[in-house]
C-alpha cells in the first residue's frame, strides 16, 4: 500500500509520501514515490504516485523520455504544457497508455495495473496548483474549500487533516500536518511506512525549497510522533466528564475552605 | 454505512453505535444498531450490527423467537448457552442461515446480504467478554492486547482509538473514547451519523448500567466534539518546530533583558 498527500495552501504547496511498497507481505521494499521535474526554468512539477509500482515507474520513464526526445510532431510534454491542467491531462494520457499496454496480461493474472497520481507545481505567470489524476486519466483539482488531495490508504490520515487543514496554514505547518497524517496512517496500516518524504514549494519560487526525508528514527519525526501522542492523550484527558463522575470536583478548594494546622 | 465498536475493559464492557442507515444517498434513515437481551437473570448480552439491515432485523427477530419458543429438541438459544462463545456460535449460525435463505435472490440483484455482528456480555460465574461474528458465522474475541472490536466503517475512528485504548480505562473513559471515535468517523463519512448510542456494562453486574442516546445536538456530545477539536488543535500547535522556523524563540525573555520604563 501507499499513502501520499498534497496540500494547496495560499503560500504554496506541500507534498508528502511514504516509501513502502509491497507485493504480498513477504516482499516489502522501499521506493520513493515523489518525483520532481524542472524541465524548464519557468516551471516545476512534483508527481506523487500510488498504485502498481511497475505502472508508476513506466509512467515516470515515459514522461522523462518525452522531455529528452520531444515528439517531432509537437505533442505535448511537461516542458511545453501551457497550463498545469494541460500537464495533468498529458500525464493522465501517459498513465492510461501504460495501463492499457499491460491490461490484458495483468487482468489474466488477476493483478491491477492501476495507478493514481497527484501532480502539483507552477508555471511562471500562473497560480500554483494541485491536481489528482485518476487511473482513467481524468482529474480533479484541490480548491480553497478542499485544500488537500490524498491517494492510496487515505482514511486513517484523514481525521487529523480534516480538523486542522485550511489554506492559510504556513508551509511549515502544512509539512507538520502531513507528517502527523502519515504517522497516523503508518500506525494503523503496516504496509505504509517510513522513510517519509516531504517537499515544500513556496509560491512563485519555481524551485522546491525543501525536500526532506525522514527515516523511521529521525529525531524530528520521533518528536512529532511523541508530541502528537501526548497531545492526543491531553486532549482526551481534558474532555468533559459525565455528570455522575466523581472527579468533576473543582481542583481549587472552595472559598470557604479552612486550613487546619497539623 | 454503519460504525459500531465495543471495548472489553478490566472493569466491564462499553458498546457504541451510530444510528444511520442508507440504501443509496437518497434513502437515509435512523435505526438503532444496539440490541440488548437479558433472557435470564444470570446473563446479559448486547449485540451490535453492521451490514444489510434486512438481514440484521431478521437475525434479531429469529434470536427473539428462539427465546419465546425454545426448540423442543433442546437446540441452543441465548437463554441456554453455557458460555459467551456458545452464544456467539449460535448467533453466527442464525446469521448464516438468514443470509443463505436470501442469498440467491440478493446475488441476482447485485446486493450483499452480509452482516457483521459484535456480541458482548456476561453469564454469571464467567468473565465478561466481547466477540466479533463474521458474516461467515465464525468469530474472534477481544483480548487484553486488543481490547476493542470495530465493525462497519472502522478506519476513520481507529487512529484515536489506537493511541488511547488500554484495558485499564474506566467505563466512563471508554465511553468517552467511543464517542470520540464515532465523532471522527461521522465527520469523515456522511453515511455514519448521530444519534449515537452508548451502553456501559459493569463487570459482574448482569445489568446494562447506562444506556445513553446522544442526538446530534446533545450538549454532552457537542462538548466532546468541541473539546476534541480544540485539544487536537492544541496538540498540533504544540508540535516541535523545524529548526529554521523563527518562532523557535523562547517565550520567556532572556535573563539579561532589561525593563525599559515608558
Amino acid at each position: 500500500m501507499t499513502y501520499c498527500l498534497g496540500l494547496s495552501l495560499d503560500s504554496g504547496l506541500v507534498f508528502a509520501s511514504d516509501s513502502r511498497t509491497n507485493a504480498g507481505v513477504d516482499y516489502v521494499t522501499t521506493y520513493s514515490k515523489m518525483h520532481v521535474f524542472t524541465p524548464a526554468p519557468d516551471r516545476l512539477f512534483v508527481i506523487l504516485s500510488a498504485g502498481n509500482l511497475a505502472t508508476t515507474q513506466e509512467v515516470i520513464n515515459h514522461i522523462q523520455r518525452d522531455l529528452d526526445h520531444p515528439d517531432p510532431s509537437g505533442g505535448i510534454n511537461l516542458a511545453t504544457a501551457r497550463y498545469l491542467f494541460e500537464a495533468a491531462e498529458y500525464v493522465g494520457q501517459v498513465s492510461l497508455g501504460v495501463q492499457k499496454e499491460h491490461s490484458a496480461a495483468l487482468t489474466s493474472s488477476g493483478v491491477s495495473g492501476e495507478t493514481t497520481l497527484i501532480i502539483g507545481g507552477q508555471i511562471a505567470g500562473q497560480p500554483h496548483g494541485l491536481i489528482m489524476i485518476y487511473p482513467q486519466g481524468n482529474y480533479i483539482t484541490a480548491s480553497p474549500e478542499t485544500p488537500y488531495l490524498q491517494i492510496g490508504e487515505s482514511k486513517y490520515g484523514k481525521p487529523a487533516l480534516d480538523r486542522i487543514v485550511q489554506s492559510g496554514l504556513s508551509l511549515e505547518e502544512g509539512a507538520r500536518l502531513c507528517l502527523v497524517s502519515l504517522d497516523a496512517t503508518a500506525r494503523s496500516n503496516i504496509t505504509v511506512g517510513a522513510p517519509f518524504e516531504v517537499g515544500m514549494y513556496q509560491a512563485d519560487s519555481l524551485v522546491l525549497g525543501h525536500r526532506m526525508r525522514f527515516p523511521e528514527h529521525d529525531p524530528y519525526l520521533v518528536g512529532i510522533h511523541e508530541g502528537w501522542n501526548s497531545g492526543i492523550q491531553a486532549a482526551f484527558d481534558g474532555l468533559p466528564k459525565f455528570d455522575w463522575e466523581e472527579d468533576q470536583l473543582p481542583l481549587t478548594p472552595p472559598a470557604t475552605a479552612t486550613i487546619v494546622p497539623r
